[in-house]
């Protein structure tokens, strides 16, 4: 074997499926020196996860490749419930929307998880400009952590020793076909009934001299998603904590044959005695069974694994069928399919010395059918990377980082006991009557699915109270901050920022609130301050600017010399007057900023105002902010809310900032 | 010179902008064997034509890339009026939408001409699976028609001899520069005041032994899309009528340092007396000024040139800032820079035996400052693509072809005199006051522009009677076509079919009806049943397919054998009852076919209903369609509409398709 040289990265990343590969997202999207690894020789090509969460395209929008996935994917816009009458014969019981109405600008959509793979891919290769890409077929073999430098800010304190498989190695078993082929996958291979294959890889890595080179990496920071069999955490020795019940479901991506009317929605459907069959419609004709092929319960600890020999396609099938009867069901193209294992587990720990961290799948597991497991993935590592950004560049202490897993783990633990109520209720037998206490009515699962569906959506999220969110503290709550938040009340601390419809000030074209709020790693200050032809507002807002203008404002100590205005923090206006009777021109420069080649920035004031094509959301009046009193808003990299407060209290928004950034006035910190 | 081997094409198309690329994605998508070919060695980098109609957003979307234009483009949202004041001092006398709001989903757009040309050759790429794909560098020497065969559907008449360029000879007197690079690109080597440069080209080909090739190709079809200089037009004989001016206009993309406060609108800004300047503002942070540099007028002969030399992107600059006095303008940032005279010509023919067809630049020419050429080029090539590659294909008779002149002749000549009405309106000088008769009144200029916005969208193209067009003629009006049009008074003959959002019966998914309507050469026909809860209604949409489900209908007759049942012409259909009390199998199997592997189709019904995130557009209110009566509507594949009528009555529908559709029952055509 060949030890290859030392190499020094910002951050290393084991594991390139998608908590990976938005961690690498970030990353590239900021600059930060990134190597991202992965043990198997391709990505996934079909089957796999697929549902994607309103609050997952937020996201991918702001990396500006939302419409790729929304083109593609299939649109889900209908639950019907179907469930055994009084004769015992199934019939639809009811048909709710699938996203609740009003909470997102972009629906739950399905596509799977190969397109998705594909367009992070796409993103990390153009943000880096190429400098980062997936490494495959490379394994991580030893991890060691120098705890005496976890503190210093330049220092390197992990070793990572990296093996070169061979192709032959990296390759999964698994039969190649192209997506919606006829061929058949077998997706048992990665479902969470097969042993874990890592050990045989390494040992078959071993074997092959020729094709094996192994190199050490030093790095700064390090993220394990590397799935639920998670080599990194098994390292740091820290557990997935759960259970597991004997509940067993198989899983079918096929074209239909049917003469069951609701094929193309998703449908929850409850038989007298056979079981329940989830309906997932999806892209290119396919669509999703998540059938029942056991029907008792037997909770037990997490090693407990069924036989599953006995599970085929035909199988599955005979199982959907009998579930489904008296309508008919079969196919002819069978894409994919897998069976499961129902269990919850979530991990001990998040983080070692917050400097090691775990996304995804390796920090919690949990059955597939409400299609959370990939979002909340992807959610982990959007919450840390412009976190780890951040701190490598030298503009935020350390101490953010702790955040991660004070926010991170508690939505893990709510994901599993969601998770751990929806499918008890959904493998459970459905009531004969009101009075079959052990059977679920159709009322109790219909109202758990209405209430999933929020947090399904994951708009729900509500960080608490940190140096990043400056919200009132649950035991000890702050007048202030309550009166601050009164100021908005629908732009809540510690959820992500709403969206809705905004003129630019300069040219009149309607935005999305949210897609002024882009990825790249820059905190916004904005400013609300109301109808600018009221006297006081304007006085209001001229002190403020007054403020911001000056060389010790937070606006400028914070930011590098050598950087642009926007960098680090943007200032944005949204005025409550008519367009029509301003421009620019009427705000302080600092609201508009002036570099000599591009000129004036017209991209910084807007205006909640009719628009000529597409109505008029009146923000100030949805969020509740008035226009003869206006507010202030600091929002995270990530779109979440920091604060609200008055628009010309400068002093606390300078003492927010200065509670985590660095001062910047010196000389540019190392690993800028 | 090597004689190059024969080649036979279903059509050769010479020249490669977006008119040439246009007919090249039509055929790409019907399967057409086809050429494409350029005498330049590269596509455009900058500068050029830059305006997007809706009518062309809407085209680019039923070939599936609007998305990426309307993702790119400055959208222009508003135009503002400047005119001096009583004392000769410039103001803003008024502001006014670009597009007129509900014409189209889509408004204006800007995006330069090299983006444009890359969407066409990504969608060439895909849809030929990449046997397509323009040969640049290719020069036509000579053409020869076999008049004896024109009118024989399977000959091949046309035999072109095409020249290999080498690169040097191919390549523009051009300094290669990035998009928005700060290099200074002379946009005049390809503007209507350069001599043409063909004759250099093949006189500098003869002198190249070497990279020299010819070979000689024979065409069934063939389209001269080859510009204001077109050779195929002047083998043809066929000449440009029209005349020019003296007006001189320079051209400057900048990224503009300004105070002016409009400079992110469209502006048409008249000076009291130093001319006039259009502002357009567009992507990149560039903003392109139309820059009036002579303001007297001298109408002549259409080879009356101007002298040229004197003009620099100084000159044109201080022009610019004389007229926009007080205002300020400069620039660091020069993208790319031209000069024309204003002219407006139109092709005297546009066809040769309805095998030699001419569009875009080759057939009218006219001033730039209404964004307007690229945009009617383009659609000239969309009206015929698909007549095309019907014939071609045996699917239709040779009667269609004509058609083509017949449709865009008359909007040529439209543009031509819309442009020549606006040029001047806006080349004049500004009215002092109410006597001032000589004088532009600011009321008159606006009206224009208000009415030139109509005729500007693309949308208000109204296609005469013809085999495709079953409307009442206008010298001899039938009353039974009246009586029809009056079933669905929105939907208007000859007009493109207009859309709102409709629900797929099957997963309740908006959309909108024209993205249902996508460029494949398919025609279709839409039943709108009304409530189909009357039982009148149900028995009528029974009664008509019983008839579509025969053998010897339009639907199967008219469709090869081995064809899919919805290639030639398929049916959905848009009811008015409601989404939940329906499915499919509430339907006639004809409007929802059964295919044994991908079961029943799932995308033909739909449903006029209410919404849960995107509101009810109310389509049979909308459009005038009574739901007690309904009507049947049918579309071309270019998405105007052909016929309105009753749902029953079967035989105007089969007597419309029999005009021009040829049997299909026997043995599979030649060229299919």
């Amino acid at each position: 074997m060949t030890n290859a040289e030392a190499d020094h990265v910002d951050v290393l990343i084991i594991g390139a499926g998608p908590a990976g590969l938005m961690m690498a997202t970030w990353l590239a999207k900021c600059g930060i020196k990134t190597r991202i690894v992965d043990k198997r020789g391709t990505k996934v090509f079909n089957g796999q996860a697929d549902g994607l969460q309103c609050r997952t395209l937020e996201i991918f929008d702001s990396f500006g490749f939302a419409h790729r996935a929304w083109i593609e994917a299939n649109h889900m816009l209908e639950i019907s419930l179907w469930n055994p009458d009084e004769t015992g014969v199934l019939r639809r019981s009811s048909r709710i929307p699938d996203t609740i109405p009003g909470i997102s600008r972009f629906q739950q959509v399905v596509l799977h998880q190969g397109r998705i793979e594909r367009f992070f891919l796409d993103a990390i290769n153009e943000f880096s400009q190429g400098t980062i890409s997936v490494e495959r077929g490379v394994l991580p073999t030893s991890l060691e952590i120098d705890t005496t430098t976890v503190e210093d800010p330049d220092a390197y304190p992990i070793t990572v020793k990296l093996r070169h498989l061979s192709e032959e190695e990296a390759r999964p078993k698994q039969t190649a076909t192209s997506v919606n082929g006829t061929a058949i996958q077998d997706g048992l291979f990665r479902s969470n009934l097969s042993p874990d294959d890592t050990a045989d890889m390494i040992t078959s890595a071993e074997l092959n001299q020729k094709a094996d080179t192994v190199e050490t990496v030093k790095a700064k920071y390090m993220l394990g998603a590397d799935g639920a069999h998670s080599w990194v955490r098994k390292e740091l020795g820290f557990k997935l904590e759960g259970e597991s019940t004997d509940y067993i479901w198989g899983v079918l991506d096929i074209v239909p044959i049917t003469d069951f009317s609701d094929i193309r929605q998703r449908c929850a459907i409850h038989s007298a005695s056979s079981g329940s069959v989830m309906v997932i419609p999806r892209e290119n004709k396919l669509v999703r069974l998540y059938i029942q092929l056991t029907t008792t319960e037997k909770t037990g600890e997490q090693e407990s694994r069924a036989d599953r020999s006995w599970i085929t396609p035909e199988v599955i099938l005979e199982s959907a069928q009998r579930i489904l009867a008296p309508y008919k069901i079969t196919y002819r193209k069978l894409d994919w399919w897998t069976a499961y294992q129902i269990g919850q587990r979530v991990g001990s720990s998040f983080s070692a010395y917050e400097r090691v961290f775990l996304a995804g799948d390796a920090v919690h597991t949990h059955s597939p059918k409400a299609g959370q497991g990939m979002n909340i993935s992807m959610q982990d590592s959007f919450n840390l990377g412009w976190k780890v950004a951040t701190v490598v560049k030298g503009l935020a202490s350390r101490s953010i980082l702790k955040t991660y897993e004070s926010e991170r783990k508690g939505i893990a633990k709510a994901l599993i006991d969601f998770d751990h109520k929806f499918s008890r209720l959904f493998s459970g037998r459905p009531a004969k009557d009101i009075m079959d206490e052990e059977g679920i009515s159709i009322q109790v699962f219909k109202e758990a699915f209405e209430k999933g569906n929020l947090f399904a959506s994951g708009i729900a999220v509500d960080y608490g109270k940190s140096s990043i969110v400056a919200k009132p503290s649950v035991d000890n709550s702050s007048l202030s901050e309550e009166k601050r938040q009164s100021l908005a009340p629908e732009i809540k601390l510690g959820m992500r920022m709403p969206s809705v419809k905004v003129l630019n000030q300069s040219d009149a074209r309607p935005w999305h609130l949210q897609e002024l709020l882009r990825s790249n790693g820059t905190w916004r200050v904005i400013l609300f301050p109301g109808n600018i032809d009221s006297e006081r507002q304007k006085k209001r807002m001229t002190s403020l600017c007054n403020k911001l203008s000056v060389p010790s404002s937070f606006l400028k100590r914070f930011t590098p010399p050598s950087s642009r205005y926007d960098s680090v923090i943007e200032v944005l206006t949204i005025h409550a007057s008519k367009h029509q009777d301003h421009d620019i021109f009427d705000f302080p420069e600092v609201l508009r900023p002036y570099d000599e080649v591009d000129g004036w920035d017209y991209n910084k004031i807007f205006v909640d105002d009719e628009s000529y094509h597409e109505g008029h959301d009146q923000l100030y009046k949805t969020w509740g902010i008035s226009s003869s009193e206006g507010c202030i808003v600091i929002i995270r990299p990530d779109q979440y809310v920091s604060y609200v407060g008055e628009i010309d209290d400068y002093n606390s928004l300078d003492g927010f900032f200065a509670g985590f950034l660095l001062p910047q006035t010196g000389s540019i910190k190392a690993g800028v």
